[in-house]
This record gives structure tokens, sequence and C-alpha cells, in this order.
């Protein structure tokens, strides 16, 4: 097959591996044919199979190689050809070819890193993922059901037809009807916006309101995707702390014009913003004449106590609530709501024609019917005790296996874990990976400076079996044990 | 209990429980236990369970109670200390209410209006609407079919997943393998983006590229969309005059950074781009370092006659090309797809990710799933006929009933009718309304100052029933001479 591993090398064994691939198809040896299989090239190394299984992940997200369907893995040899190597010297660069560097835009430096996720999370045995639901909590006879009758008189008109800048007013009403009021949220037909998933409400809102030289506040930690859509309309992005009552409030510069939060939830670390700073949020935002961008994207999976109104339910003009079923349904479906001002839903509309026109007709016509049939509901109920199971698996081993303490959340997908002095979340996530266990490290929630970087996992347990959360935090637990022993020596 | 109805009212007597409910609440009754069960207000107050529950689903719809998981009913404390009531006096109206003309960005210019639609075209005894597609037309067993398959394992996977940056891959592989190759273009993996219909593309694009002080160039008469979505990056839109030989190449402004482009059935008048013309357009890009916006939103509807290749089957460089799914299948799945250098696609991709991570999985595989098995194929071949009646069927109608002169066309879904000197489109279209001829005037194609901007009809035949379109047809021929004589008078 004539992929070599070193004999001696004071590298991980995955990275030889890496190595010794991307050697081979440089040299040509893959130009026509896709790479062997992870178990062949496993048998015929004698190693593990996850070790080619990491290797061949680095490599795809580095777009070294591709994956295709019925395929598995190929060169990419787009890249390979213009990178060292000997592809370089046949064609000359020609007078007139385009130096895109000229051509593209120059990007807005954002404050927080991009998330580089492993979407293959379904090839580890203890997939700790954040984001993700599996195929087998998704309510498909439910939403097969939904989809069918979209398809079917009067429906189908909805499901098929240009609506322009307009939205399906079934999915409106329903909404209106049986979502929000849940959230504590009144809203008449002109305050509500359908977008393609919470990342959509996000942006269009801060097109609509954000340039040059505006401030916007972000949390720190927090979503790194809204740093970078907040800084994209060039606006200045403060990341501001957050601690074990949510966004410090206090600390939001008074000329701030658009303050991004997740107050339910706070993402990633799950603490709820507290009753006190959520008052001072709001006069806040009065006094200084802020707007508030209320990012509520899973506060319907709360598993004790009472949620807090939405912020939106409180303050119907300054605050901008932006709502998702990604989280409960599926991000596949990028569909998602916001609730604002009249006027400020009309500049969004006409951002989103510009941009998307709307939302897929059928899913939001079959969305709406399965609220107005009560499947919804029935489902959220159901998904929310299976979560909660999951929660309480979590917790209790969390707190015998990890022995430390973490950040009580009230709900949500995820655990915020503190790891133990001098172990670095990377290292841990990189090694827990060899041992098929994925989870996510915190620093790419943090600013690149921050002092806490790497001092936190993020352990998502929405797409994990039940069954497997006590087996696979052991297995973490040790990867920890192992990595606070190193640092000691 | 502390619930009191009043003795004599004329409200019906769910408002009565409701508002005492409500000012129970107001009291203070309820700011620390869950308000009593339907069934025990009933009991209490001797009147129906269902006008109970009647009561609280409007202050649940009106937020001002909150349903709770095992509790039932709480006062939403919240929203009842900032309304009406013994809270408000400590809070006096706040002088500062949000301005949203200084918060929300200004706008951009753009050179062409903005098109309004009449989106209830189904109304319309004959609708000459362009851009709908009747469901009739819609391949409907075949997309419900796929839509139930992408539901099953193991393509569940990618209809739910959350896709971050990237597409489907196995609906990149069935367009680079079974789409694109039929209008001669030859697209790696690395070239090719998903997107939200051909909206989505050129929006992607401009974003990409432009910015202020660049030039673009657009079509006059053209789509105004596209106006827009250039117009938007801050760029200066330069509109160029289009004959029967499609767009004037050689009034492009040598500074031209981009130009925008409907090559094989021009938007909205379906001439052609003449062999010279094209050649005269790659040729200026490359000697100007012009990039060339592609639209070829409906060259699969082509009737008679070879199809050109595309531009970009020509130049692989220079050329951006956008394509949809929304002529022939249908605009409401919002679904289409770019093919440029990979630089480019990167940049887009990345531009998408942070507006609306990608379009939606399900949508992605059906449609895959439908390209694969030769369903897409069939569904096309037979569409495409069915249009080709329409077309000879408008042909015939317009060159006898009408009487003028118009532009041939080779397919698309709409001819280009001129009017009568001294007739204008605006009169004619609001009369044959009253009619129930539903057409198009091109005035909104055209820049405001521009001479012919009255002077076109645009008729779409896309959505209308074959047998409707003589009968309907001869309504608008009267509509036209009765206009005619009025302008006389």
């Amino acid at each position: 097959m004539g992929i070599i591993l070193p004999v001696q090398s004071h590298e991980p064994l995955y990275k030889q591996v890496r190595n010794a691939i991307e050697q081979a198809i440089r040299d040509g040896q893959f130009a026509q044919c896709p790479l062997p299989s992870s178990r062949a090239l496993a048998d015929e190394l004698s190693i593990s199979r996850n070790t080619v299984n990491l290797a061949y992940q680095e490599m795809l997200s580095e777009g070294l190689i591709v994956s295709e369907e019925r395929v598995g893995y190929r060169a990419n040899t787009a890249i390979l050809s213009s990178s060292p190597g000997h592809a370089q010297e046949k064609n000359p660069p020609e007078p007139n070819t385009v130096d895109w560097r000229r051509h593209l835009q120059t990007q807005a430096q954002a404050p927080l890193p991009e998330i580089q996720k492993d979407y293959d999370w379904q090839a580890y045995p203890y997939p700790f993922i954040y984001g993700q639901v599996p195929s087998s909590s998704f309510p498909t006879t439910a939403w097969n059901r939904a989809l069918r009758t979209s398809m079917e008189y009067p429906h189908v008109h909805w499901s098929l037809r240009d609506g322009g800048s307009s939205d399906d007013p079934l999915l409106v009403e329903q909404l209106r009807t049986n979502v929000l009021a849940s959230r504590g949220i009144r809203a008449a037909p002109e305050e509500i916006l359908v977008t393609l998933g919470a990342q959509n409400g996000l942006f269009l809102a801060a097109r609509s309101l954000l340039g040059p030289g505006d401030r916007a506040v972000v949390e720190n930690p927090g979503y790194p995707d809204i740093a970078h859509i907040l800084a994209a309309t060039k606006a200045r992005v403060t990341p501001i702390e957050v601690d074990r009552d949510g966004l410090c409030v206090g600390d939001i510069p008074r000329t701030t014009k658009l303050i991004a939060v997740t107050p339910s939830h706070h993402f990633p670390t799950n603490v709820g913003l507290s009753e006190e700073r959520r008052g001072l949020l709001l006069q806040a935002a009065s006094d200084n004449d802020s707007l508030i961008l209320e990012d509520d994207y899973d506060s319907e999976l709360r598993y004790t106590g009472r949620a807090a109104p939405a912020l939106r339910a409180v303050d119907r003009e300054r605050v901008i609530y932006v709502g998702s079923f990604s989280k409960f349904l599926a991000p596949g479906l990028r569909i998602g709501y916001v609730v604002a001002a009249p006027e400020l839903i009309e500049r969004m509309r006409h951002e989103r024609r510009y941009s998307v026109r709307h939302a897929p007709g059928q899913i939001q016509r079959a969305l709406a019917l399965m609220i107005e049939t009560g499947d919804y509901q029935r489902v959220l109920r159901r998904y929310r005790l299976s979560l909660r199971d999951k929660w309480e698996a979590m917790n209790s081993a969390l707190r015998f296996i990890i022995g430390r303490d973490f950040l009580p959340s009230t709900g949500g997908t995820s655990v915020w874990v503190p790891l133990p002095d001098h172990v670095r979340a990377d290292a841990v996530v990189l090694e827990a990976a060899k041992r098929g266990v994925l989870v996510e490290s915190g620093a790419p929630c943090f600013t690149a400076e921050h002092p806490d970087r790497q001092r936190f996992l993020r352990v998502g347990y929405a797409a994990i079996p039940i069954e497997a959360i006590l087996p696979g935090l052991r297995v973490l637990a040790d990867v920890i044990h192992d990595e606070r022993k190193q640092t000691k020596r």
C-alpha cells in the first residue's frame, strides 16, 4: 500500500500515520484511487482503527483529503498540487490568472476563534458532542406525517410557492399561540420573522443594526459564531466576562449599541442570568439606548425549577428575541425565528429577501402542522424527559467520577467541566479521542488571551446514548488523571 | 381561593373568570404558589371546566401566565409587575423609547426598483405569473419518495445533522456528475457550494467580492433583485443596455470588477447572449481582470435548438456560475448551487456559515436521491415537454391575437411582449387584473428613467394551465385594444 511509518519517532502514533499518508499522497500514490479504509490500513500497519481514524480526521479537517459517499476518503488533489510537491513546476502561472487575494474582500477579525467540529461523531463509541441530535431521538413518524400532509391540498401551495419576503402564515400563527406563549412572549404577526435557524436570526439582526464603528458586546466565554457574525459588520466587538450569575452586566460600556446574550442557558457554561443581573441589564439598555440580542436557543430544555421569563417578555421594545428548533428537533432542518419590534422585523425581512428570500416553504408548513396537531408538544415533552434522564446521569457520574466541583445547570445539553490545575483542555480532548471519547475543549469559546481558556471541557450529552454516559465518563476521568500525572512529572 | 366573579356582568363567563384571575394575580395572590387546577377552580366557582380552560388559554396566549411541567399554571410575575396594575405607578412611562431610524443601518440605493408581486395568483382565472410553479406540475410522488428515503438509514444522518459549513457530499457528487455535466461544466467538489436558491448564490458572491467603491455591472432591463444584492455591498452598480443579442458587452466600463449576466435566457426578455458577444465578454473579463457572475437560473428549460455551453464551461477561472432548482422543481424548496474557483468557494462557504450555516440537510439529501435514482431526469424531461407545449401555444396565440412582433425565445417560462405606442404597461396590468388576467409589467426590470419602461409586458406561462392560455390572451388583447383606443381619444 506504500504507507510507511517511521521506525522511531517521538510524535504521537496518529501523527506519524497522518504524515505517512500525506507523504504517500504527495508522491502521487492516491491521485486516481481512493485512500484505504481505516480498517484496511489499521490491519496493514497493525495499529488500532481509532488511530487511523484520528489521522484521517485531522487531514479531513485540514482539507488535505475529502470524504466521498460510498468511496471513502480521497486525496484533495487541488490542495496538494498547489503545495510543495511535484505538480507545481508543470503549470507555470498564466499571465492573466486571477489573483484571488486581490479580489476577495478583506475579512474582519473576530475576538473569538472559529469552531472546527468533528462531524464524523458517529464513529466514536463515546460521542459527548454538543449540538448534534441522534436520529433515534428525532420524531421521525410525526415529521414524516407532517411532510406528507404538507404536500396535500391546501398545504402544498404554501410548501412550493415563491413567498418573496413573506412567511408561512400558519407557522407564524402557531409560533405566536403555541410556542412563544410558553416563554411569556406576546407577539403580533408583524413582530415575527421565520429564519434559517438561530444563526440566520443573529445574522439578519446584526446586518440591520450594526455598521463600522458601532460597539457590540458578546459573552466571554461565549458562542464563537456570534462574535464572527457581529465582527463581519465591521462593528467593534467587546467581549465581557461571565461568572456564576451569567454576563457581568456592570462591565458593559455605556456606548454599546447591541448586547448579545444567552440568558436562559449561557453558552457554553449553561448558567442562568441571575434575577438581579436581568434587571440591571434591562435598565442599562434603557439608560444607554442599547438593544439586547437575546439568543434563547434551547430554553425549552430545562429539567428543574422554573424558567425565568424571556427578556423579551419583560421588555417588548429593546429586546430582539432569537429562537431555534435546532436543539430539540434537528439542526439540519435550519429553522428558527426572531421576535422584535415591527420596524426592525421589516428591515430584517428586507435583508432576508436579498440573501435567501425565505426558509423553505415545505419545512415551514410541516413544522406548523406538527405544532397545530399537538405532535410537537408531545415530542418535546418526551424528548425533555429523555434528556433529563441523561442530565441526571451526567450530574451524578461527573460528581463521583470527575470528583470536582462543576457549575450547576438547570438544563441545556452539555455540562461545563473544570479541569485540575495545569491540565490543558486541548490535550485532554486529543488523548480522549484516541480512546474513543469525543469531548470538546472549552478553548474556542474564550478570547485568545483569556487565562481560563484551557481550563474547561464542554461535555455534551444530546447525541450519546444514556448507557454510554457512565463508561464514557470513566474513560474521560482516566484521561484527565493520566494528563495530570504527566504534568506533575 | 380568592378568585371572585362579579355578581352581574355582560361579558362572556370565561372573560369574567379570566379577569378575576388576573385581578387576583395583580393583588399578589399567586406570587409564590401555582394557580389552581382547572378542575379545582371549576368546582370552587361552580362553573364548567371548559370555561376555566378557556380563560387559562387566553391568559397563556397573552403571556400573563406560564405553563409548567408537573405544576400547572403560574403567574408570569415579570410581565404583571410591568403592566397596568399596581406596579406601573412605580415606573412612569420612560422618556427614551427606541428611535428605530437612528438604530437601523442606512440602506444603499439600487438602480432598479423592488418587485412587488401578487402572491395570491391562484385567485385569478388567467394567472400569467412568472416564477411560480403550479402544484399540479410538481413531481409529488417522486419527491415524497425521496423525502421518505432521506429519513431512513443511512441517509437520515445527513438529513438531520448540523453540517457546519459543509454540504451533503451525495448532492455535491450528483451535481457534478448528473447536473453540471449537461451544461458542459466540469467541477471538482471544492468548486461547488450548495445555496438557498440562486438568490443566496448571488448574495454570497457579492458579499465575498464587492465593497465600497467597487464597480459592478447589471443588465438593463434585468433582474431587479441582483441590482439590490450588489448595491447592498455599497458597490457602484452600473446598468448596461440589452438588445436582441443580449447584454451590450462593448459598453461595460473597463474598471468593472463584477459583471452580472443571464446569458442563456436573459431575464426578463429571454433572448440569448449571441455567440459573438459571449466571446467578447470573456475576452473583456480577461483583459480587464473582471469576474463574471453567470446567473443560469433556467437554462434547462429550452425547447428548440442546441444550448450554448455555459460561460463557466469555457472559462473555469473568471466565471462564477449560479444555478437553481427553483424553476423546474419549485421556488419554495430554496435550493441552488454555485460553481467557482476553490478560493472563492471557500470564502463563500465562510460567509454562508455565518449567515445560514447551510441549506436544510433533508432537502439536500432528498434532492440528491432524486437525481441518483434518475427520477430527476425523468421529471425534468416530462416537465420540459409540457412547458414546450405551452411555449408553442403562447407563441402562436400571441402572433395571431396580439398581432405584433415580439422577441423570439428559445426557452424559459415567459414571453416579453411589446405594447403599441402610448399604451402603458402599468395601465394594462391594472385593467387586465380587473378582468381576471394576471400579467406583469416590464417596468420594474428597467431603471427609473429608461424610455422603454412602460413598453413591455412579461407574460409568464409556467403557472397557467395550457387550456387557459388562449382565452386568457384573448382577454389581454381586448384590454390592450381598449387601452389603445383610450390613449387615442
